[in-house]
């Protein structure tokens, strides 16, 4: 890839700029801590391969300038200076835990994009008014201790500090005992900082942009989810002796709810629903299942039709399934990120030349938490093949750098904007 | 209970008669060999109970003047004599093994009941032309060793002995050595037996008799069975951030063809199609499932229906989900009953006075292999709720003895038609 591909073209030479191939070095680099086959990274919140790639975070920050503290939840904040340091800074990050097998890109992109915004701000000498600020949360993905995005989630008061503290993994490692192992358990306060903005880029991880072929989606918000629990109970019979007329099939009842869960996202657009988790009793061929148990993810950008989804889902199960037990588990509303945000990403975006969609995530995000602290955006490169989670995932050299260039712009345009009027 | 209420009403008082109670406590009394509870029975074949049960069999018989042999897959007879013991026996019998946690009269009530004719002949100096043998079959229930119906597969020529000799259980015991550890291998060769006929008195297993209040089912055959093994692939793909339009959900495709499975079932009457197991992958509730494995059951009493049956579900499968793995895992022929002992079978619980149908076995049975070798037939009685292979399995003392009742009246008018143009 030619740096010059991703220069910035409305703002000439003498701005900053992307590097990619620096930003893509910093990908390779950070994918050993956790190495896992060719392409993929097993690196589970807080334990030795975190650890590794948090020290090199502090290292390579603290080589740019930047000052770097952790709070007591182990999230990171390298900040540099900006020229008014009253200012609430200007925050860009996501974060570099990952699934059991999960790739180099979720969440890696989006803390390493904001270090190369710092570096090109830096090599250009482009001193902003307000400090920018690069977070890495704590836990997002949840894989080893739950919730997911817990460290965004206690920032943004959404969770209790000492009730996430004494959070267990498999083994009986709290939270606690796993942030002081690797030495990340930080003295300041948790949730003490403002920002000016905060902005995450991410890759999709899903198929929509490739599918259009477009560049950069500007993402609106975020999804509200729901999860519901199902259980339908049949009458267990032998599959030999019991005519079909006298049965009552908890498998075939079953399967006319997964088919309404799918009806109800289908009228409900862009709604998705799932059903991801099935358990039959007693799963043997030639017995009649008598009971059958479904785990439901239901999500719409849209509250009140959220709770329409839900409910036509409960009437559903009413009338197919009489016998049943209908458990909400989790729900959560959807984030709306700010107007103002979302249409400078875009602007960016079409001011670089590149085919950009607003789009609304249907994944959950730390900016998701933070949408409720501060004006809130996230920007969007597509997945190939919208795979993720997965050691296959993969966005180019290039695609990454788009990204990041739409980041340094949009965070230019806000320091440009945001002019002193929300100090600390 | 009173023994008048099973007396015989056409035959009169000089004739051989069905003790319900010294039945009833037989059953009881064998129920202490692997009681369960207080109604169920644990008595996997070949084990220590297995044996004391056995030994029961053997002391019983032969207080009644049987001679009680057992051959090399240890299925035992017990020989009453007849006038001529030229001819070849008429048998009645059954299994004595049942289920992990089976009930008391699956199988036991026909091995129970054919000593209870040998009793009731016995009692009335009832000497018929043939010869009456008790059997006991080796694994009806196939729960330790597969296959089900072991022992009278291989009498039949069904199994080869010594591969059967060589199967395992779970605990690498094979069935040679747990013939050998209760001393139940005889010198006998297995399946140098011919019969007169063969009669075995079963619980029905299902809910048809008592649905139409009818205390006797005289049984025209066995359905035949066709197990078949599909895999639908689609794509996994994230919950959130996959479009409802762009998913190829594997768990929704796997459930038209559920629904297509009874569908199936429903248009070719009597036929029963189920599927009793489901396994999705990664079965992770906001992952949309990439993999659904399904296990069915086909039934039908009439072969050609059941390749119907087969080829239509085939021809959904591929319908519905072009991406599929079907296996055909096994496949029974249907067996039919012989037409003359099935009229029998009816017309003597017709003069006992007792409501009487026709119908197919849905599960299979020992009688299912004998139809191969001997004429052969069946009588059901009701079972409670139609439960079996349960601890709740159940059939009144009434209903056994009535079962018991049209079978002694049977064999003495075999005894009577066939006149000994069928000698060994």
């Amino acid at each position: 890839m030619k740096k010059d591909t991703v220069a910035a073209k409305t703002l000439g030479q003498t701005v900053p700029r992307i590097d990619g191939d620096r930003l893509w070095a910093n990908i390779e680099t950070t994918a050993h801590f956790g190495a896992m086959g060719q392409t993929g990274l097993k690196r589970l919140t807080l334990t030795e391969e975190d650890r590794k790639v948090r020290d090199w975070f502090v290292a390579e920050c603290r080589t740019l300038g930047c000052s770097v503290e952790w709070d007591q939840i182990g999230n990171m904040f390298a900040t540099y200076p900006g020229q008014n340091m009253a200012l609430a800074p200007i925050a860009v990050g996501s974060h570099l835990d990952t699934q059991p097998g999960g790739g180099r890109f979720d969440g890696i992109l989006g803390v390493l994009s904001g270090i190369e915004v710092v570096r090109a701000l830096r090599a250009a000498s482009h001193v902003l008014k307000h400090p920018v600020t690069v977070v890495n949360w704590t836990n997002e993905e949840g894989s080893r201790f739950p919730p997911a995005m817990m460290g965004s989630g206690v920032f943004c008061g959404v969770h209790d500090l000492s009730r996430i503290e004494a959070v267990q993994d498999k083994s009986g490692v709290s939270v606690s005992e796993a942030l002081m192992a690797i030495g990340y358990q930080g003295e300041q306060a948790t949730g003490h900082k403002r920002f000016s903005a905060y902005l995450e880029l991410h890759v999709e991880q899903g198929p929509i942009l490739e599918a259009e072929n477009v560049q950069i989606g500007a993402v609106t918000g975020i999804q509200g989810v729901s999860w519901l629990d199902i259980e339908v109970t049949g009458v267990e019979a032998h599959a030999g002796s019991y005519p079909m007329g006298m049965r009552e099939d908890a498998l075939l009842l079953a399967s006319r709810i997964i088919l309404a869960v799918e009806a109800i996202a289908a009228s409900h657009p862009p709604g998705v629903a799932t059903v991801g988790f099935i358990r039959a009793e007693p799963n043997s061929r030639n017995v009649v299942p008598g009971k059958v148990a479904l785990e439901v993810d239901l999500r719409h950008p849209d509250d009140a039709t959220l709770s329409d989804m839900e409910n036509l889902l409960i009437a559903e199960v009413q009338r197919v399934a009489p016998r049943n037990d209908i458990r909400a588990i989790w729900r959560k509303t959807p984030a709306t990120f700010n107007g103002e945000l979302v249409k400078l990403v875009h602007d960016q975006a079409e001011s670089l030349g590149y085919n950009v969609i607003n789009m609304v995530s249907g994944a959950g995000h730390d900016a998701g938490h933070l949408a409720g602290v501060s004006p809130t955006a996230m920007i969007f490169i597509p997945s190939r093949d919208g795979l993720s989670h997965n050691v296959q995932e993969y966005s180019s050299p290039q695609q990454c750098a788009q990204g990041a260039q739409v980041l340094l712009h949009t965070v230019i345009e806000i320091d440009r904007l945001f002019s002193g009027n929300n100090q600390t």
